[in-house]
């Protein structure tokens, strides 16, 4: 069997990086899951010791986010996109209206499908200027069913440094920052987020829910996308994704043995000046987000001398740098620096941008 | 790293068996995809190296059901459930009617979500009878949109040997036996099925369509839930399933190794004589299904004295054998011999069966 090499720095914006130790574990229980001579692949959804897996997972979430009882913890099918439709499906009556952000793309698609429930306010919007920045002056109306906003953005590099402040019930797409850093979640009523960048592999949805705001449209729901229903079965309502959930849970216990969403957080903070500095003192390079708002997770980048970029791309790859090139849309670089990213390896990208010619 | 045992027959019906070698590459897949130093798991799914795994299961998936080029090829995100309301919200007006039949649990769960999209026709039901057949005698209305057949049934043990002839729109959830058995699959105008018996782990939904009768509809569908989108953008609308496609593929590629659909069936054709000669043979065992609609694929049976169920399920447990207690809506034993389950696993459970006191 072939092991990692120590030479690739995966700066993937996701799928993406996760602690190695999670990869040996996940590896080692393709073939024997604990000790039971069965693969993780071929275990039963109703068996104790796969029942035991998503309720630990669960628990980890609600300890690791200090979210109080109101609180339902499901790990869905599907990705953040499934929710732009599932959350005013089930928030949202058709002649209600909901408060939307539109701060990159993804909270974008989310209008989209809002569209399609009830009423969207679009309370504030960067999209004329490529969502460099997240607007900070808006206005919230009182009877917004709901505040939509997308917590970290990762093709144009932004984030919200502070969550807004609003009467209204508050929901978030947390997909590309979640447990990155310490925040009130409980100040939420919603919260989803795809598990493939801090969480684990793609093909499976964390939505948080305060159990509160369920059941309260008129819209009859088809099942699996009713939040009731999986939080009455306990997230098993049919076949869960039963791998990726077992990683999840991995990558949940690794994120607790280091100390925390408070420990990483400082790595993190740690890890985004290193890099953010190196742009910012460099000729060749320039940041493309403005600077109060810039990600802690993706950071966006590109040459004053665009013709250049293929050039440091391969000078990067040289040096085992993988996963830089922007999003298809936005063209540049894009470096993320998820929890799982150990500092040792932005520091091989910052020497990569220091000693570029 | 920990070795699977070669003790342990797992007669699990679904997440279930899938070939050893699966394992052993998508376990070697975790660590080091390819050779290129990342895990499959941070491997971003734009990169060449996973449109390729995409792009391949796609190509398998139509060349080993000799699939004509009407047909397009889905991964998507959910299991079975999650089809019981995309289909009929793809494929009928809500003044439109579709005709169901009512043959298993699962028949009955997709008959329900149809009711919330249009006029739905059950044409037959064996529910009175414990689901303990499939019903021969049936018309199906000329003005039904599609008549949907569940081909095997998990729960308790029956398979339709013969596809209903009729000149309707055919469409199949094959979850559990999905290239078990050669079919002229050109008949369905859809076709689905959870991954996690025949194909891979759970996650992961396979959808097959004709192209044709999709945009037919005058509703407004969710981006996630129109399968035009999927379409559209080679099943990679949004982030998909990465390693549950990956290992799809795995399990498409040994089927090929082996001699296709073909040459499983007549292996699964052996497997399920020896099983159910042996419960025949016995005087303390007895199939639940009718026999000319017994499943080739889960094998359904009860003692006759039930009083002694739980003895049995200890003896077996001794030489090996998990995962054959019926589901907890049936009882009894349920033993799933899916393609990947060698007869020698079989044959375990047939000398337990007679040695049985």
């Amino acid at each position: 069997m072939s092991t990692p090499t120590n030479t690739v720095h995966n700066f993937n914006a996701g799928p993406s990086i996760l602690p190695k130790s999670v990869f040996e574990q996940a590896s080692a229980a393709v073939l024997n899951f604990n000790n039971s001579g069965l693969s993780i692949l071929e275990l039963g959804h109703r068996t104790a010791a796969f029942t035991a897996v998503m309720e630990e997972a669960r628990a980890l979430v609600k300890e690791l986010m200090q979210l109080n009882n109101n609180y339902e913890v499901l790990f869905l099918h599907g990705g953040a996109s499934t929710q732009f439709m599932q959350v005013p499906m089930n928030l949202l009556d058709s002649k209600e209206r909901a408060a939307y952000t539109d701060t990159d793309i993804w909270g974008y698609k989310a209008i989209k499908e809002a569209k399609l429930f009830g009423g969207v306010d679009v309370v504030c919007s960067s999209r004329d200027k490529n969502y460099s920045f997240i607007p900070k002056d808006f206005a919230v109306p009182n009877d917004a069913k709901y505040l939509h906003i997308t917590t970290n953005n990762t093709i144009y590099g932004t984030q919200w440094q502070q969550i807004p402040f609003c009467s209204n019930s508050l929901v978030a797409d947390m997909s590309s920052d979640i447990f990155s850093r310490v925040l009130d979640f409980n100040r939420f009523d919603l919260i989803y987020a795809g598990a493939q960048k801090n969480m684990g592999p793609a093909g499976v949805n964390l939505v948080i829910v305060n159990k509160n705001i369920l059941g309260k449209t008129k819209r009859i729901i088809p099942t699996m996308m009713d939040y009731r229903n999986h939080i009455n079965e306990a997230s098993m309502l049919n076949t869960p994704p039963v791998f990726a959930v077992y990683v999840c849970l991995l990558t949940l216990r690794w994120l607790k043995n280091i100390g925390g969403i408070a420990a990483v957080e400082k790595l993190n903070i740690e890890k985004a000046n290193l890099l953010y500095n190196a742009i910012d003192e460099s000729d060749l390079f320039v940041g493309t987000a403005v600077k109060e708002d810039r990600s802690k997770m993706n950071v966006c980048f590109v040459m004053n001398d665009n013709s250049r970029e293929d050039d440091f791309l391969q000078f990067a790859k040289s040096k085992g740098i993988v996963g830089i090139k922007g999003h298809r849309t936005t063209g540049g670089f894009r470096a993320s620096i998820y929890n799982a990213m150990p500092i040792s390896s932005v520091q091989v990208l910052v020497d990569a941008i220091k000693a570029f010619k």
